[in-house]
């Protein structure tokens, strides 16, 4: 066994307090409790970054720490299966605290890859892919902020080239008429209390319902064209996907409090242009209620 | 200055001989001649590969040769720019095989982004950025084979969601009918005797020819909405992207040898999966010609 | 229910015979089985790449198909867990051809991200991740080809580095000579025929051995010291890398058949420069075993 | 020509207000002058993204409007290249806020790939790479913020492995001691007001001062035996490049005003670990000078 040569806790000349010291990047394989679906618990393959503050007089964060406590939330994790990913960045955030005791603040961000059963238009079932993002921040002696967010991928039909395509060519409006529609990347990130709860679940659902239409792995004809359909009787500019997300998020979660923040972003990556379109939106509920 | 220790020289008992061994993802800027342009140079941000192969009883290649070689050939480059990236990997791989007495083969593989001028069906003039690629591959005592490519991004219409459509509404077939369409990345590589020339441009020109419709950074309303109508009377499958873009290289290159070697990709970011749908051709100019 | 209108099947007049018609970056969750660990059955997240070819004479392919077999084998998957991806391939290569019927070849490439338990040098008990390649070629009427493949990431110190500081600096050979290392991507893969097996865990020890050193997410002190000293006593060109495995591959597979296809590749993202070094090697177990 | 059928125009019944709307990943090639170099003005390959607000009602913002603003800007900088990026982006910013009459706020980013000459150890010339960020934020009515920054690829050598490795081998401190190394990413972002002015080539300087050692395209063996000694001689974590690179930002601009805005961060890529290290700072210079 080696003498301990502690060369991070050495006390130095006072420099500079960092925000933000720690690692990136560690992946894990997570699991989440899942109490209605046929598998009770889904595995997930986590991307983890975590990091703490680090003092003004101290030379080095303990980087080895950061992995013990991750090794240690997740083993736990093993046998007790969290209901979210967030529930995880909270567990991790406060041991990240408790092990560096010079620290003052503790960071978690976590992604994970999400399969959720989905139904087709026509009634087939599939299964979608999607992002999960949970996330900390845990101030000592303060109340814990979480983050739940998702990041979809969705079809957005352009309105606007639809309507000058119909005052162009005189489209009769019996039939939908043309326009550009594309892949549209919309996420939503909520950051509140630790004792607040949104479920990740209804954020994937209430995303998809703010599309042009949502998207599936598998579609045959008579669903293909039901998509395709669907989504040119929805035409949606990014501003709009945005607008509806943040309106039905304040439809929904009328009882959750005004302090609670919330970005919206949606991004079309155009099949008219090699560049991409984006709209988006930081708020908080209290200005979402106005 | 360092007594040589050449660790790399070293003989070995007989090993493997080795394939390629080299550098990748050196970044360079490189100038190619646009003698019928506005500005007659246009330099190029680069990303090159190169290798050569290592004897089996030789413990290492010279890696820092390869990047003498890179900076000689580019610096005489700034002063007499060539007209094509495959010229100057060319040029690349003979100098590889001088510096190398060792190797017997020396593989060169530059990629740049290319800005070319455009015009939208309404006459307005953009720029559309590109990838070019260049290669050559260089044997000792034999031809020398070089690589001309380009990959570019456009728009495919599905023409199957469009037919089901048209069936399922009853639509009338005056004005185009509705189906979902994306962006698409299409590709063409080919590989030839030195000698032979076969211009980027060319390629570039050919594979707009063959999307559904090319795709412009500046669309205002007019314009996006011929682009979108264009494409809805072109739908095109993957699979009639690369047969379009074949036939056109067929008819188009009627003076290249047989033994020429083509590869056409297409790849469309379909708007209704979340999921791409590719198709490719591997073939020889011989084979088309059949 | 829509009345078919099956566009992809029409007859064309005969067009170009296309090499590769599918989908690609299919998400999937699967499950592998192993037997020997405290979890019996592992779940992957796996990128999936499916294509068949098609005939001269038929507009397109029907993508669909490819959904429904991934989502049949993977369904089937959940029940038996197969013992590793490359059976999966085979499988969903061999339903391509029956649900394809004109089509003479399926292609599977399926990639990974995989966990697995290691120990670091002092005994501390570790997760890593690697990814898995698993592979099927499956021509109409003749064998199926198979491949396993895995790539890992490893440490690579320089022995030429080291050589020259040795004698510049006139160093006691006491203690190891510092030298730059880094971040080294070794992979493997191995083509065969169905019926041979080669397991990817033992790649993955293999190349684990080939390294300067391995690398552990969690290292305390000693154990860093440790690693780090390992590296330094077993200093690495790519080079050596590639042939240490190619050798304990001719050792490991000798009854494996000649026509095994291998290709080994390794690359160090250099700490010294801002471009990677690399050695590669395509070969057959019967060149290596000459 | 089409009859104007502006739909983003239209008035909407009170939506929220977005906070930004535009386009992402739009490639330009600029020029910026280089008084001193050989080549007086140097061309970069840029991606830029701009947004603008948009009020509660109105339905969407005039997404073309602001590649015409980006084509105007550029086409002007062919003729008068400008000093940095981030004036370009000033530039551009103002000219978004003329165009979207509607809008109260403008933002810019841009990435470029730039090369700078540099000078190894023993003297010999090499080209390096980095990548340059500009940003502008234009507030109708209030004073420009913009934002210059550089992100550059240096070496970190570790200081903790080092002293543990000399007290567990009882090595010798006349020669630097084995620890390990690997690419170290540290980017400095400063927001500041339109008329204060910094210079994105001397971040460059300074974030190289502060590496263990800068890195080179091109070492010959005792160019790589000084880089790899330098290193050793200067260890340093993550922590101290932040730490360097805030002091020697304090000590340089001593003249620009306290509200100017810092972010500093070192991200290495650890040769002993699949993970990543990270140190990061966001402060003001006030707060440095404290």
């Amino acid at each position: 066994m080696l003498p301990v040569c502690d060369v991070q806790s050495r006390k130095i000349d006072t420099s500079f307090r960092l925000t933000k010291v720690g690692v990136s990047g560690v992946r894990k394989l997570i699991y989440v409790a899942r109490p209605n679906n046929e598998i009770p618990t889904e595995p997930l393959v986590c991307t983890i970054d975590v990091s703490v503050d680090l003092p003004a007089d101290q030379k080095g964060s303990h980087m080895s720490r950061n992995l013990e406590v991750i090794r240690e939330i997740i083993s736990e994790n093993i046998i007790n299966p969290v209901t979210g990913i967030e529930d995880l960045a909270v567990q991790i955030s406060k041991l990240l605290l408790e092990k560096h005791e010079y620290a003052t603040i503790a960071n978690v961000n976590i992604e994970a890859e999400y399969f959720k059963n989905s139904v087709t238009p026509h009634g087939k079932k599939t299964t979608e892919i999607y992002t999960l993002i949970g996330g900390a921040c845990d101030q000592r002696g303060q109340t814990i902020h979480k983050t739940v967010g998702v990041r979809c991928i969705g079809m957005a039909a352009c309105p606007c080239a639809q309507e000058n395509i119909t005052q162009t060519l005189g489209c009769s409006k019996k039939w939908p008429v043309i326009t550009h529609n594309q892949r549209n990347i919309c996420s939503v990130m909520i950051t509140m209390d630790e004792n607040v709860s949104i479920e990740a679940d209804d954020l994937i659902d209430l995303i998809n319902e703010s599309f042009s239409s949502p998207t599936f792995e598998l579609l045959k004809r008579d669903d293909e064209a039901a998509v395709v359909i669907d989504a040119h009787n929805n035409p949606k500019f990014v501003e709009d996907i945005v607008r509806v997300v943040l309106k039905k998020i304040t439809d929904r979660y009328s009882d959750v409090p005004d302090d609670v923040r919330i970005t919206v972003r949606s991004e079309s990556e155009e099949s008219i242009h090699k560049h991409n379109a984006f709209a988006e939106k930081t708020t908080t509920m209290a200005e979402l209620r106005r």
